[in-house]
């Protein structure tokens, strides 16, 4: 299941970055598996990284890898994690680099690894290597579909978003790729993604963007609230274009900036549509709020209730688990009676209890619709934010399941 | 599903406690749904209420009522929690009470109502109250089972735990009752929970009594992390055994106290055992923690992830869930070589990975149990917590996407 028809899948290509995918047998015999793209020279590149203690190996070396050197080549293979593989996880995923190094005549520490799929079970590294030659000699410009498919494991489509702005009169393009559909739950990153520009952008700035940009999108979504070993998220500028974004030029910094974390919200948000098992694509807004913390800890607390997400899955009114679940999110001093809880445009909850002009009619309308809306008003601050969801259902307990049969 | 047999339903009576169950049509046609239990005057009474925001209107009297008066009453119904009802659930809640009261020929406050079913519709007060009379004359020492299954909701069997003890060559009785089994999390109480000894034990005694039992039994359980609206857990000593509990006597009050816990814990497991769509039971233990905070925010990180429920219902022992869990606890500092992670007998996790001496197969004998332990040492203190859960299962998502219709 998933909601809407997904990306257009069209797109940009983006001066300075070439991409492939191929089959390399990782997991199942017939799948796109193994992802390469390459960087141009002197591509500046941010990245955030997976906040999870037992952080992949593959994540434990992209992050070192990128802060002594400037990477000129992501390798990405999904069907296995390499995480919590000790050691021998550590030498394979270096492996991995070294191989695709000695193709490219560059050094492995140029070369950032990135791994999706089962935790627990060593890399077939042998079955990458093998692949490695075919991966390298079909890299092109024109391969985003390919890569966007090449990266995905439980995602039933591709995440491929792409957008054009005119800055001084020159285009800029943004193009960026996405996984991710389960163990989701924002801490820093939360899946795999990767952003390109043609823009020229220095690396503090680039970090900085970097940062702002998830905090708007990847960090504002949940699934299951399990947090994944191996989550990375990467922007990469190659300066291309000949424009360069900096903060001298207010305005073209805003324009861009504006374009950016649009495209990134529309990759998040892509994701909680295809989530695993998602017939519902939730949208929990919490305003009124002392503090942007409160209203995140009240908007978690519905968007990961079980029973909330199940009352969704079965299209049920029952918005007493929404109330529940406010109540649950440990806010002090909660005035109940100034309270509103709408579904969509239909007010369930004010003053401390069921709204007068609430009918459970309006809330089955409501609740039929495929993308749903839920606003609380805490009506004690100026803050406001936004967190993105989906439902649970017997799709998802299948896919979890039976993951690894 | 459920996990085991259940409880015997074997007990022992309580001298100054009758009770009594009938069927009042709240919900269904033909369930116990209203129970009352009368206390003998000058039982001593011990509570512990949700701690839910939205605390439902039922428990906020409660709650006011014990403060002042010495109850003589609980009443009970189930098919619905009168919560988030406003103005109206208040004045339900209290009009129930007063029925009681007449009857009986003492003062409205000194009845305790609780409610447990679904949240936001108003009580049918008309139906409670047409039952009343008969649920009053019903009142007898030996209804402890009838008790049991009328205060149930989604639980497919009675909790009924009972146990004698000798006490300065006196016999010392506790029997309880209990449900649960969904919107189950330990926040103060977590369900409703009524316990009944015929020792004399004085208010503050209680208190404490109660506490240390609730900390160690409701408030170690997980079913799905919602908690609810409307849970309580009240104590009750009538005194009629002759026997004081009292800390003067040491020995006497050890041992009153580890019968008690020891009942605690069981009617807490039995909860979990006969979960929304339970078919394990899992005791997550976490050793070796700088504090006991810190062993319980890794237990909960494993025993409320979606992803190591469902590999437990789906009897995959895909390890690496929980290691990710563990990993996204939020300790700081945590040293990976030095964790081990066992399930039942086997070692699955040491030195950052998996551990050498494991073999899938293995993995895969302990995953057919039906009770399964997961055991975590941290190996940088000397603290430990165990908390219990369910697994995640298809029969969950039905129970709650079709809990209204």
């Amino acid at each position: 299941m998933s909601v809407g028809l997904g990306c257009s899948l069209d797109y940009n290509s983006i001066a300075g970055i070439r991409l492939a995918a191929v089959k390399s047998k990782i997991k199942y015999p017939d799948q796109l598996d193994l992802v390469l793209i390459e960087l141009s020279e002197h591509a500046n590149v941010a990245g955030v990284y997976t906040q999870n203690a037992f952080c992949a190996a593959p994540v434990a070396l992209a992050k070192a890898h990128a802060q002594k050197f400037c990477p000129r080549y992501f390798l990405i293979n999904t069907g296995n994690a390499n995480a919590g593989t000790g050691e021998t996880g550590n030498v394979n995923a270096l492996r991995c680099c070294q191989a695709i190094a000695e193709l490219a005549g560059v050094s492995a520490q140029e070369v950032l690894p990135f791994s999706t799929g089962v935790i627990g079970e060593q890399l077939p590294v042998e079955k990458i290597l093998a692949a490695t030659p075919r991966v390298f000699i079909s890299l092109s410009e024109s391969s985003w579909v390919e890569a966007a498919e090449g990266i995905l494991t439980t995602d039933t489509r591709p995440k491929l978003v792409s957008v054009q702005l005119e800055i001084d009169g020159k285009k800029v393009s943004i193009t960026g790729i996405a996984k991710g559909s389960g163990m989701i739950k924002p801490n820093m990153a939360t899946m795999l993604g990767f952003i390109f520009t043609d823009a020229d952008i220095e690396s503090a700035v680039l970090d900085e963007l970097l940062c702002d940009a998830v905090a708007k999108s990847f960090n504002r979504i949940t699934v299951d609230g399990d947090t994944s070993t191996n989550d990375c998220c990467m922007l990469v500028a190659t300066g291309k274009s000949g424009v360069s974004i900096n903060k001298l030029s207010a305005h073209d910094y805003g324009q861009f900036k504006a374009a950016l974390e649009s495209l990134f919200v529309t990759l998040a948000t892509e994701l909680i549509k295809d989530a695993e098992g998602a017939s519902k694509f939730i949208t929990i807004t919490v305003a009124g709020g002392a503090s942007s913390l409160e209203c995140r800890r009240v908007a978690y607390s519905i968007a990961e209730s079980p029973l909330v997400k199940t009352a969704m899955f079965g299209k049920d009114p029952n918005w007493g688990r929404i109330l529940a679940a406010v109540g649950r999110s440990g806010l002090e001093n909660l005035d109940l009676q100034s309270i509103t809880i709408d579904l969509g445009s239909v007010r369930i909850v004010s003053g401390g209890g069921v709204d007068p002009s609430y009918l459970e009619e309006l809330g089955q309308v409501a609740m039929q619709k495929e993308e749903i809306i839920i606003s609380v008003s805490l009506n004690r601050g100026t803050f406001s934010e936004s967190v993105w969801t989906s439902d649970l259902s017997h799709e998802y307990i299948s896919i979890n399941s039976d993951y690894r049969t």
